[in-house]
């Protein structure tokens, strides 16, 4: 009571912020004019900013599809799950700044340990966030649609723990070997996505708006 | 009659505003290139860059959640309704540049005054628009769906209101102390998320579109 | 048959687009550095692009609230109606880029006669397309909801006339007087929100999605 | 079962990227200062970046209008058909890039072929990943509406493969002449959009959501 919110509308802006940070990442992208007069070699040297692209992509297109599945089975939301999801949409949002330093930073020496890094130090706090948003909605079971079992609720909380290790893991990797470790980002990325459960819930045939 | 407007789409074209202003915020932070010689000493050196990031965003999304609890109340909107907030619209999409003035101009004793009382006018005229946007809401009663009752009203009308007082309080603080100021509005932001109220509505449990 | 569009997905596209050309607009204002040293001073400078801002956002907002209300009286769209709604997106988006040019070209003689005539010509064109998708929807009486009046699409043709005219007398004004004409646009906007009617059938109390 | 997916926020997350990455093209659009001596010959020479701005606008119209058409058809996604779609997305989104590029290259012997060759790689990545998402539905019946017939979904299968043929023809002729097949681009998107086929199944009449 007084505690709940509609999901339709953390839906449409999450969403939103979703789909805007994943389309300001190329923003950041460009070729200097200086490299014009060689242009394939231009865009070849910007492999940096492509994979730092691609893996920030990938990512936050991994998490929307797990958010989507979560978000799916509330009835509605609390208001603890309301905060912790603004803070998820905030780390989200607040990644295109570590990715394009990742970009810049890969090939001098001094900054892309820092850079790389960094960058995975964000994307733990986003995976801890969405880890926390998970514990929230399992810890109030009145907050899923009935048809939602136990045995759904551990399976997706199971899912959202491994990435953790994941990360941490190549961030030490990152210590030694920052640019392997820009690839061990893109990997768990890649691995993300292919993981990431549909709706159990059979969507009844009449459930399509619009 | 003649002044009637659906819910629906005021909602879907205030989360994109809401959405796409807080997303926006992180373009204009970057770290110099002079500063990648020590890139962790650069990224902290960003720290009111930082600041004035998560102010804005903790600030839009209170706001947002706060929106969210009025409109889901309302059955339809009348043309004073969407004018007002088509400029509370306008108020928050101007952000972006306050926040970067502050951003910029903080360790600038000629500027951070001036950035900081002008960035904290900017939040009392955001806030003075949603209270107009909730009383002309409230003095409207055929606006409202027939179950809300007059003390949600009269709960929602108060709650928009002490927001006021701070923000003119920590603008005051500004003139003397604009470091310190710029906190406060942090400050006021994280207890307006903390504060916001759900719906007091029970949403039926049907009422879940897609 | 084949030719049918449901319209929730039009109203989705359509606000996203408004909402992010609305919403980018700030991204061009900023204060030089230069300026710092008197704040105040350098923000008021700005001035041709406050106006500039506040004369393309309001014009968005009022065409937005326009939009939705035909939009919402539209039982499908046919393919001219998606096209033309196409076009009318596309010359919105790229208001940003004359918005730009006319905030930086005020007060530089040679420009400034040039750029807000281009300015209004955009505007002129958006309000034509604006015209020609309303034409298209009262042309095609099968594609409105049957309780929609044919008096109520005269009075919504009627209203999208006039502005037209406005438009070109502006432009002519900017001829002589271009920062007069700047401040005639902001007219046109404001006059343009103030006129909008809502939509007169009554949405029915159960019409309320999320 | 345990991997289906609601359509409706497929819908709105692709809306999303669609609309952001179309309305960020003009950003890049800009008249440097010096040219503002004479501003209409320095909007006048800008033609390249206008073309490209129309260009990717139109492409991504016309691919929004078939997207449209195809989810609209379908009862669930799998996750398939989820993957195949966010490296739609990816593709999407990733185009403002090789849009900047082309429209800053045009005109320098150098590198304009380079550029529009990448351009039009880009494009023929977008459209091999659409024939690639209607080849998996198509590959699934279980995944459409039951009202859909056979016919349709071959002549969707039919409609999205000649664009192949017409992409690979114009970056053959850019290696000759690439400001010829810069236009290439832009007829073929709007052939697109003139193409493109409405929704087959009547929208019942109660189906207007909002």
């Amino acid at each position: 009571m007084g505690d709940r919110w509609g999901t339709g509308r953390i839906e449409a802006f999450s969403d939103g912020v979703f789909a805007i940070a994943i389309t300001l990442l190329i923003l950041e992208v460009g070729v200097p004019e200086a490299a014009f007069d060689n242009l394939w070699r231009g865009i070849g040297d910007q492999w940096p900013a492509f994979l730092a692209y691609a893996t920030s992509f990938i990512t936050i297109g991994g998490l929307w599809m797990a958010h989507h599945g979560i978000i799916r089975r509330l009835r509605y939301a609390n208001s603890w799950v309301m905060r912790i999801n603004l803070g998820l949409l905030m780390a989200v949002s607040f990644l295109p700044f570590p990715t394009k330093l990742m970009a810049e930073a890969i090939h001098r020496t001094d900054a892309e340990r820092a850079a790389v890094i960094f960058y995975g130090a964000t994307l733990l706090v986003i995976s801890l966030l969405y880890s926390a948003l998970v514990g929230a909605i399992a810890r109030d079971r009145e907050l899923l649609e009935s048809e939602v079992s136990e045995q759904e609720i551990s399976a997706i909380l199971v899912a959202s723990t491994p990435n953790l290790g994941f990360y941490v893991g190549v961030i030490i990797l990152a210590v030694f070997a920052p640019q392997v470790a820009a690839f061990g980002f893109l990997v768990i990325a890649i691995v993300g996505v292919l993981r990431v459960r549909g709706e159990q819930t059979t969507p009844p045939a009449t459930a399509k708006p619009l």
